[in-house]
């Protein structure tokens, strides 16, 4: 089945394995108009390049995009936007060993049971470098709410057992794991060090903030806002638990304290004292802030001693070698904020449609 | 737009408001040969409908369905199934006073910021209600699946800070709460009446386990079969989150304790010694149950006093009185149930087309 | 597959058979505010109801529709529009004689080969009267389209050998057989007669002009405007031919001949001094009226003797008898009509994001 | 809106303009096991390739593809596949001067008033290069019908006023206008000559005859097969009419004759005495073969002299230079074939799910 396009309207299909010839994505749908250049697109995908910190996977990449249509002038002309990046460093080598066993909490197993075989070749297309193409089409994404003043931020909020106590936005692009306070981000660091001493990895949390959508985006049946967010962030590999706003806390909670009290605001508007419900009510947008956390498992590479079975069903002992990151959270927060920021862009287009009176008014000043 | 459908195979399309004339579904795409009776649907309605105990609300509906088109000779024929289920006991007048102001934890101001107005009688379209037609199209999922010796059980876990501690499945079905656990759903039935008495209600958690999933259902990509319930799920009003296995305790685990040891079982199958992903990996499904929990906000509607404004822009303080639950959760249970089970359905149709070999086979037999 | 559902943003479903319950569709998408009626759709249906002429079959319905939901104090309400027509004279004994063979020119024979069995009550659901859905749907995209200056209407251009040769717009409603020229409707009358004494039937042409859709609307791949119109005209049954603007003629054309030079009109737009194109190019609307034929299939059900198999693989000679048409053009006028509407009002509204410029200016004004 | 993308399981995303870097597709759902090698799709891109013949373009292009993804040790792997095939004679200051004023019968005008301006290095997004996406998917398609023993011919029937008389398979390919008559296609030269002399370009019909597709595939409403078809086919710039069977005629024809009588053939199936139903009844397949024609315009591009209008308005005199083919006709036989290819393979992927016996027996393989 094609499950490589998201979206209605915005819509993204990407390709591509981490030992093939490169990964790429298309971009359909994005209105013409917008201002866009490779290096837009390329201070993207430099924060979730390997190599960066001792954190990282040591495989060198250097991840350039090619703009490959949908761009005359330097501007997206509503045609198609193609993108390539090539791989460089994909030490196919590396690998060749785990083409006759299933990893532990990999995608292996599952591959040869859906299509009989796999491309071996790492994680092939459940690879991490997937992500690459979503990244690319995200940073059109942020472009096109940029023009509507809207932003989307994630950041790692815990890493294992630590967890941020402070909120300075200027310090998250500072350090290697992108924490918005510097003292967890240091003891993290600390923590992480031990993981990879003990020959393990470390899970996560990640949250992400978006700031200026109006009231009134989103659908109330099926395709909440809510359960679009939910998706996307479970369709990045390694996200275990979604919530959004009080989240989880909700299932504790009194119906008192949950809800969020209405005022007006001092321009006139209504507001909401409290935003447990993460800016969300009914499957759609309140005004208000939107919140919400993605739970990351821990890398499952790990050189610790696993059991696993080989593909001829004998049972093994493995320990997995190779340039893993000790912990999938830093690189997958760019990850988090282009899936927000696509799932966002395409509810903006869709919104558009659901007043005759607006249809009218657009439609007069042809 | 059009949110009112889900589903790319086993597609389904609700409609109907809580006090119009009634609430539907189509479900089309139901493959041709499975029987299936009016009553089979029932049973399924039966399970959320309300006025079953002190928990729910005392509207009196007794949610019969009419089975209008797709069914002939008590065989679906591969046209498109529509279901009605007549509004019985929609006292509008009941609602006529909150036309004026937005309830807190409603969809009542985000529906008038999307739509301009509103169809302020009870929730309109966001009510419950809404959900009846999920259920009766789940009921038809549920037999698919049976067919293929697949079963989905959801059942409440925890209620406020009640939390089940032992798991029986014939209890289930024998208390109001839908709990396994009947010392649990006794001391929970406690803490609803002391909401209540309180004018306050209550959050939960349901938790949903489908066995008998081969393993290779689902895509690698955007289509991940989790990143799907998690959709679904979230599609559901009032789910504030979503974890698949070990959820959100995979944020402070390490690689070591999270992945799934493989082993080969007693008849020579691949199999997992425990289930931390929660029966999927990679997007896939590996073959162990699948195992997700939903966090289900308190009802919003409580009698105790509340702050807001009218649609006019005035503070004001209300007190929602009105047939209300006081707790989500239990009648929520069978809609998880069918929400799973419709997203479990489209999943296996899907998978049909995974390989050249299986296609060939069966088009060899035509 | 679920083939019952048409349209990206106005979206319709629908539902029924020829001889079950009723017929019925929902309309999803459609935008909020549009005042609308139980009677605007109901003066569509009666377009098409049958026993209206005797070039129509005598089965007696009123097809009085049911609005179910969506609709509130007059105007929709962006939720789901669910309509019903029940089924009133179906009169299945009728046809438990047909159960037995496969009746030429049907699709009697392709559904048992697709779903193993079939409805046999009349047509099931590939009856004529699933195009119920079709019109009461239409009839709403009409009053959007209304709303925007936009009109579509479908004329009888020939029955047989008998083709119009004048044009008179008021004409049209005023003879049973919806064509624009009163001396070509006699004459067709005449020849139809004729048609019936030897127990056979006639086929003929459709003509569609769409007015005041503006310059920009379609898109330029696979999405073309004409493609959705070609689609949906085809979707018809009985349809074996689609051309737009010159058509079938352009095979014999010159370049020189077929090219419709532009030129600046009075209003100082850019005009087409002629509309060989038929309003397209390139898949998208230019301003000009988009004008389209189909040609429609003889009634395959006659009197006369045919030759045919039963089920179990016997030929034999067979004389359909029953309440036929001897026609199916005239009411598959409105039809006609009807899918275009709708295929027109999806496309409008999917259009509204093909520029940020002006998506900016629409989100300015919220 | 997002236009590029086409099919449901087996689906396709083309993008790429005339002169930019190249164009490409991406295939996703493509099952895994099929054996592919560049070369497999090198060889349906050369017969749509410029320079072959006098009557194409002599714009020099390889339109050598390379396979960038979803391909492991010669087999698909289910993963999406990328393809890029890279301009090289893109000589875009052939076309600077027509950024000033639009072309009759060219989309210059509407893809203006769609998006604010335009690419106007040639024909942008709405070149025929574009269909070189087409065609190399198309060549993937049709190695999996091969698979199923189903195979797609196109070939011209007629240019201008010189049609077939005879029908020689193997003729199709010994000569540049892909005829299955020697005699036509020298007739057709001269046609064609004259026409160029004249300044001028012409129109044409092109075939396509499917066989092998079993009795069952397609739907029976929206998604009928020739529906499918009739979008497929006029989503080719150019194509302005489709015809199934006996197409047109059936207007003038009864039912008599249009209907075609059923029989048992020798090997105990059902087959049809005629075809003019063309092999599809009420949109599903009756395991005839599926037989259809496109109407395809003259080249718009002509050097002859034409009246348009400047993009400021102005009225001028035009004569188009540059290296235009004189028909587009045999240049699109490939691309018809291709796109009859992807519609019935995606018709057969989806048709899988149609009855529960055949599911079961399915599932109890794996």
């Amino acid at each position: 089945m094609a499950g490589s396009t998201l979206g209605t309207i915005f819509k993204i299909t990407t390709w591509g394995e981490s030992h093939g010839k490169g990964i790429g994505v298309v971009v359909d749908g994005c209105p013409a108009g917008i201002s866009l250049a490779e290096g837009d697109i390329q201070s993207y995908l430099n924060r979730r390049r390997p190599g960066q910190s001792r954190f990282t996977t040591q495989r060198r990449e250097s991840d350039a995009v090619e703009l490959l249509s949908g761009v005359f002038e330097g501007k997206t002309t509503g045609a198609p936007i193609s993108m390539i990046i090539r791989n460089q460093d994909q030490k196919s080598t590396d690998y060749s060993e785990i083409a006759g066993y299933y990893r532990p909490g990999h995608a292996d197993y599952t591959f040869d049971a859906k299509y009989g075989f796999r491309d071996y070749r790492g994680g092939g297309r459940s690879s991490g470098r997937e992500t690459i193409g979503r990244v690319a089409a995200g940073a059109i994404a942020a472009r096109l709410l940029c023009n509507l003043g809207i932003s989307c931020m994630a950041y790692t909020r815990s890493i294992g057992p630590i967890e941020i106590q402070s909120f300075d936005r200027e310090c998250i692009g500072t350090n290697p794991l992108y924490m918005p306070d510097a003292d967890a981000a240091e003891k993290a660091a600390h923590y992480l060090d031990a993981c990879r001493k003990e020959q393990d990895s470390s899970g996560g949390l990640i949250e992400c903030v978006i700031d200026g959508v109006p009231a009134g985006i989103g659908d109330p049946v099926f395709e909440k806002l809510d359960a679009l967010l939910a998706k996307a962030m479970f369709s990045i590999g390694a996200v275990k638990g979604f919530e959004l706003g009080n989240g989880f806390s909700v299932a504790h909670a009194k119906g008192s304290e949950n809800n969020d009290s209405f005022y007006m605001t001092e321009d006139n508007a209504v507001g909401k004292r409290t935003n447990h419900a993460g800016g969300i009510l009914g499957g759609i947008s309140d005004g208000s802030p939107i919140v919400f956390r993605v739970a990351v498992k821990p890398t499952p590479s790990i050189s610790a001693m696993q059991q696993t079975v080989t593909t001829s069903g004998e049972a093994i002992d493995v320990s997995i070698h190779g340039r893993h990151d000790p912990v999938i959270v830093p690189r997958a927060v760019v990850v988090v904020e282009s899936m927000a920021a696509l799932t966002i862009a395409d509810a903006l287009l869709l919104h558009m449609t659901s007043r005759m009176d607006r249809i009218c008014q657009f439609y007069d000043r042809l």
